[in-house]
């Protein structure tokens, strides 16, 4: 029988509380390389926990650009299913294949080559929003609106349903959220990347997308990497619990996707966007 | 005048606070892709807070393996005093030349490739595990001790030094300790990976590798990257404020490194090497 990669990993610590010292079982966050193939070619590696793995293969080519519908794909295999009787594969379920349909034509030495070349070409911050906005972008919702209240809700609303994983302390969360507060999925993950990858490869593979009328919410800060993301699948309003970027916010304001920061204890910051939670906000005299 | 990346930049934000709406004003963490050439040639782009921007270079190369020592860097020149006159560089100062010495043979084009293979070799964390142990590795000193009182006061110090940059909540620290609880070194950045290159290459730089009586410490969780750039490194000890992964107790394990997480108000948990911390702890009888 395969080994089926876990989520979480029970495991003994040794716990020091001010001088006592307890021997205990504790859990970890699992953490494992994913390979995405597509055909017989290596695409990446994510380091990431398992579990939807389907998900996370079909939202990274997604929000990466690789793919436009979910049409691309014809198929999605975890690598047990292929491999017959090779132990070394076999045993870990740590490989996904990708078929794409003949639409999504796809070259793997052009694309590591683009790969390479996307990482490349980013000598400012102004060059990779220029390559973010050349891509095909779903342009947020202008008409999606949220209500604060609603809003301050949403950390516990996710918070109810992550109970199981919780208690490694070690894992991102990222959920799609209604107009209504409703969580419509919730995916945690060693990487915030691969949650906020997970929740879109859902919808997705649900048809789901552009998903016009949801929040993204995240459980840590909000990079650029977040942002263009979420724009990428034509969310209108991206929530974090912490702190984003610099990056992060001058993307959002050129895309006019609403930025929530330092959602929790009924507060949060709108760094971009503020029409779609409050009305007209006077300016500060500051910046004119 | 080039315009100088800075590590924070202010900002206008609107804050919702219990149905109170204000505009103010607000720091964030900057975010800028940094851009390492060796040579003439594009190696990677990071997406990092500027600032010790060569610590970073530095420190990315070594600990992933592409250099062996500091004798292997001839001379590291940001971007702005290259490009003369264009503009296009000129004014960001997002990218960084690293010239090596004839001893470190570097085949752009190889160093290509096996990151891509790098990356699509780890089928399984195991193997990932095996191309870490195949490099050129310094054990951890197996004689290092750390006194437990002395590590529950390596938060509060290491926050003390971090005054400046707290106030936008959205960096990592990583910090280099030595045996009497000092802070050696602290960087902060968007990216937990370049915190850790950044004290890695201040050490290096200063020609203070191996760290073998040297706490890292790291603000955030303690991933298999982490640990796999302190063994780089030579750290012995590696004290994370949050959560390590599975597979980065699992490297700990093997390779005899020190992985303590959860440090805070006066109570941590130790994954790995516990002899360099407390003595002899009965196990469980649940593991034999």
């Amino acid at each position: 029988m395969p080994r089926k990669p876990h989520a979480i990993e029970l495991t003994q610590v040794v716990e020091w509380n001010s001088g006592r010292i307890e021997r205990k079982q504790d859990y970890l966050a699992a953490e494992e390389p994913l390979e995405i193939r597509i055909g017989g070619h290596p695409l990446t590696v994510a380091m990431r926990t398992p579990g939807q793995d389907s998900e996370l293969a079909a939202g990274f080519l997604f929000t990466e650009g690789l793919i436009s519908t979910s049409d691309d794909i014809l198929k999605l295999t975890p690598a047990e299913e292929l491999t017959g009787g090779d132990p070394r594969t076999a045993v870990r379920g740590n490989s996904i294949l990708v078929e794409l349909a003949a639409t999504a034509s796809f070259d793997p030495e052009k694309m590591r080559r683009n790969f390479f070349a996307a990482s490349s070409c980013g000598i400012c911050g102004k060059a990779s929003i220029d390559a973010i906005r050349s891509r095909t972008l779903r342009a947020p919702n202008p008409d999606f609106r949220v209500d604060p209240e609603l809003l301050t809700r949403v950390p516990d609303s996710v918070r109810a349903a992550q109970a199981i994983f919780g208690r490694t302390g070690g894992l991102h969360a990222a959920a799609l959220i209604d107009q209504n507060g409703n969580v419509l999925v919730l995916r945690e993950d060693i990487g915030r990347h691969n949650a906020v990858d997970k929740v879109i490869g859902w919808a997705l593979l649900k048809n789901c997308v552009p998903l016009h009328e949801t929040i993204l919410f995240v459980s840590g800060r909000g990079g650029f990497e977040i942002v263009q993301k979420a724009i990428a699948a034509g969310v209108s309003v991206v929530a974090c619990v912490s702190a984003p970027s610099s990056l992060a916010v001058q993307l959002a304001r050129e895309l006019q996707l609403t930025l929530v920061g330092f959602l929790r204890d009924r507060r949060f910051v709108i760094y971009a966007g503020e029409d779609r939670v409050v009305r007209a906000v006077p300016r500060l005299a500051s910046e004119g």
